[in-house]
C-alpha cells in the first residue's frame, strides 16, 4: 500500500450487468531510482474489468505523478500501484504492465496481474 | 439507449447461414466531456457478426456524428452506442472499441462485447 | 455465384497429404458502388488449405478485374469471390477478407470463412 | 477576420532579441462543410517567429474550438486563421498549414504564409 | 489535352494578394495500360499556388475518375493531367507527380511542373 | 527432394533434452519461374525444434542460393525445401514460410509444417 | 541565466581547427507547468559546433535534471538552456530544440539559435 | 554452464504470493563467432515469472557483457544463458530469445524455455 | 559500357518542351560479387529529365536483370549502368543510386550523377 | 591517427573523371568508454566522394573492428577515423556521422566533415 492510495477516486459503474475492458495507459510516469537517485521514466497501463466502480481519470493522474519524487524499485512500483487500485476499485480484472526506459542499454517491463 | 438511435438503419444480410464478421472504423469520432465541456476526440471500432441485419453506412456515419455536440463519459458512450446497434442490428456477436484521445498526458480506450 | 467464376482456372496440389496454406493479398481490387455510381477500392487477401487444387494466380488476377466495372456492395463482392473460389477450388479451408478504403472517413472490413 | 479573433491571446516575448521559432500543432480540428453540412476534420500546425508578443496556449485552443460547428471551406479557414493570428500578434513571420483528412478518397492541404 | 477538361471547374480564389500552397493528393488513381490492357495503379499529388482561381474538390475527383478506363502510358497522363489543370486554374505555379504501383518489380514516378 | 539436399550440413544439437525453437530468416531468396524464365524474389522463412541436429548456416545458404537459376513453382519450392531440410534434420517440428514479391500487383506466401 | 548554470561542466576540444557537429538528444526532459502546478514532458535536443570546449555528459544529464521541479514556461526554459550553454561553452554555433508532449490535445515546439 | 555464472546476483522477490512477469531486453549483445573470430551481434530478451529471487539488473548487464569477446555458438550461447540464470533465480518459468543480426544476408533467433 | 547495353529500348519523349522528371525503382537488383562468387543484391533507383527519348521499362527491366549472374563490383555496376543510360537515352540529366543489401553488418550506397 | 589506420587497403577508382558518392553504414560499431570501462555501441556512417582511391569494404570492417575493446571518447573515435581515411583515401570530400547509443537517457550524434 502507498501513502498515496486515498487520491484515488471511483464513480459507479453504470453497465455492472456486462463483463467490458478499460484500458488506461499513461505514457509519463516517473519515480526515482532508490540507489542512485536518479529519475526513472516509463510507460503505465492499467487494464481492467470494472465491477462496481470505476477509476475517475484525474484522480488517477495524480495518484501517478504521487511518484515524481519517490525512490522505489520498478518491480515494488507495480505491485504497489496494482495493490492501490485493487483496494479502491475492487475490479473483476486487473493488469497492470510498466514499460522503463532503458539504462544502460538494458530495458525493464514488469507485468502484474489480479483476478477477483 | 440514446436520443439517436432511430437514426440507424439496416439492410438484409444476404448471407445469413454463413457466420462472417464485419468490422468498421470510424477513426472521426467526437463528442463532449460533460465535466469540463471540452471536446473529445477518438477512433470507434464495430465489430459484428450479423444476423439476419447489416448496418447502413451512411445511417451509421450519421448516428455517429449526433453525438458531435453531446456532453457524455467515455464508458457511457461506448456502452450506448453498443446497445443501439444490438436493439437495431440483433446481431450474433458485435464489440465496439473506443479509443480516445490523450487528455492530460493520459489515453483510455474502452471495449464493450455483446453475445447473443 | 458471380458472372465472371469461369474465369478462374486450377492446377493439381502437388502435396495433397500435407496441410498447407497459402495466402493471396491483392491490394489493387476495385469495384463500383451500386448506389452512388463511384468507385470503391481495397485490399483483397485470400488464404487457404488447398486439397486437390491450386488456384492459378494469373487466372485470379484476371478473375479479381472483371469486378472493376461491377456495381456491388461490400458484403456481396466478399461472400461471392467466397462461393466462386470454393466452388472451383473445393479447398479444406479458405477465409476471404475484403478491406475497404475510406468512404466518408469510415473503413469497412468484410472477413468471410469457409470450412470443408 | 473571424469572429473569434478577441479569444486569442497573448503573453509578452521575453526574448525579442533573438530570432526563434514556435511550432504548435493541433491534430483535433474541426469545421463543418459549408455545401454539405458534414464534419470535417484535420491537423492545424502553426509555426511562426515571434516579435514582441507569443500566443497564449489555451487561448489558441479555444480560439480554434470555435470553429467546430462553423461552416468554412479549406482554403477560407487556413487563410483567417493566418489572418487573425497575425493581427493579434503581429509576428516576424508565420505559416500556417492545415491538412484535412480524406473526403472521397481526396485530401487536401492549404499552406498560408505570411512575411512581415 | 484530354477529353475530360471540360469536367474541372474552378472557383474563385479569395486570397489572391497572397502566394499560398494548395496540396491535393489522389491515391485511388487508375487507368489502363495501352499496351497490355492491364489496370494501372498510383497515386496523384497535384500541388500549385492559385492565381485568380482554385479548383473544386468534387469536380477533381469525377475528372481523375475519367481516367478508369483509358488506355493510356504514365509520361502522357501526368503531363496532360498537368496541362488541364493549367489550362482551367491558370495558377503561378503546378506540380503534378504521379506514383505508379510495381509492375514487373519495378516502380515509376513521373514529376511535371508548370511556372507561369 | 531436390538436386541440392546434399548441401545441407547438420551438426549436433547439444542441448536435446529441451524443446526449443530456431528461426532461420533470409530475405534474399530467388529462383526462377518455369512459365514465363522471370526471376522470382522472396523471403524464406525456416522455423523449426530440432532434435538431435540443427542445420549449419552456411550450409543452409549455399542450398538456398542454388535455387537462383531453378525454374520453379511457388508451391513447390516451399514444399521441397520442407521436404530437404526434414529429412536431413529429422526434427521435432518444422515450418517453411514463403512470401514472395507482388507479380501483376498480386502477392502470395506460402507456409508448410512438418510435425515428427 | 538558470540557478542550475554552474552544474554544466566543458572538456577542451581536441580538434578546434576542424568545423564539426555534435547532436545530443535527452526525451526525458520534464519539468513543471508555472500556472497549473502540472508536470511538463518533453525532448530536448542539443547541437552545436563546438569553438575551444565541448560539454560534458554527465554534467549535462544532471543539468537538464534540475528542471524536474521547477515551474517554467516552454519559451522561457527553452532560450535559458540555450543562455547557460552558450556562456559555458562559447560555441561557434548552437541550436536547441524543445518538443514538449501534448496538453489539451495541443503539441509545441520551440527552436532556438544562436551564432557566434 | 558458463564461466561467468558467478556475476548473477539476485535480490529478494517482494510479492512471492503473486504470479508475475519481467521482461528484459539488451539489445547491446555481443560475442565472437568461434569459426571466424567475427564479432556477432543480437538483442537477448529474457522474461521470467519469478519465485523467491528477483535478478539484478546491473548485475545482469555485467553478466551479458562478459560474453564480449567470448567465441560461442548462437544455440549455445542462449542455452548457456538460461541455464545461469536458471541455476541463479530458480524461477516459476523463464524465456530466453536471442535474435542474431544478418550474417550472409541471413538472420537467426533461437529461443529457449524453462518451466519448473 | 556493358554487354547489355544493347537490351535498352527508348521510346519518343512527347513533352519535350517541358523539363521533367522520371524515377524509376528498382528493389530487385542482383548480381554477383566477383571476389567470392556470393550473389549481391540491392535497390537500383534512376532518375533523370528526359531529352528526346524515354527509356521503354520492359526492356530496363530485361537490362537490369543481365546482370543477375555477372560478376561485378559495386562502384562498376552502377557506373556502367549510368554510362548505358546515358548513351542510348541523352537525357538533359540522369542520376542512379545503387543500396546494396548488408555483408558482414556493412551496407553501401552507390550514386552517381550524368549533366548534359 | 589510431595505432589501426595500417589496416585500412584502397582500391583505384576506375571513373575518376566523375564525381560521385560512396556511403558505408556499419550500423555494429562498438568500442569502450575510457571513464567507465563500458562498453559503448553505435552506428558509423562514412560518405566520401572518391578522387583515385576507394576504401575496400573488407579493409574497413576489419579496421572498424579493432576499436572494439579501445577506451576511446565520442568525438575522439569519430575525428580519427576521418583522419584515417583522409589520409589513406584523399578523397575529394569525406564525412564521418557517429551515432551512438543512448546512456543516462541521453544519445549523442558526432558528425564531421572533410574537404580537399
Amino acid at each position: 500500500m502507498s501513502d498515496f492510495r486515498s487520491l484515488l477516486e471511483a464513480f459507479d459503474n453504470k453497465f455492472p450487468d456486462r463483463d467490458y475492458r478499460i484500458e488506461i495507459v499513461s505514457p509519463e510516469f516517473t519515480s526515482v531510482c532508490p540507489k542512485t537517485g536518479q529519475p526513472d521514466f516509463g510507460t503505465m497501463t492499467i487494464t481492467y474489468t470494472p465491477d462496481q466502480k470505476c477509476v475517475e481519470l484525474k484522480s488517477l493522474k495524480f495518484y501517478l505523478q504521487s511518484y515524481r519524487n519517490e525512490g522505489i524499485f520498478y518491480e515494488n512500483v507495480t505491485n504497489t500501484i496494482l495493490d492501490d487500485l485493487v483496494a479502491v476499485l475492487e475490479p473483476r480484472w486487473m493488469k497492470v504492465q510498466a514499460d522503463f526506459n532503458a539504462r544502460g542499454g538494458i530495458t525493464e517491463t514488469v507485468t502484474v496481474e489480479h483476478r477477483a
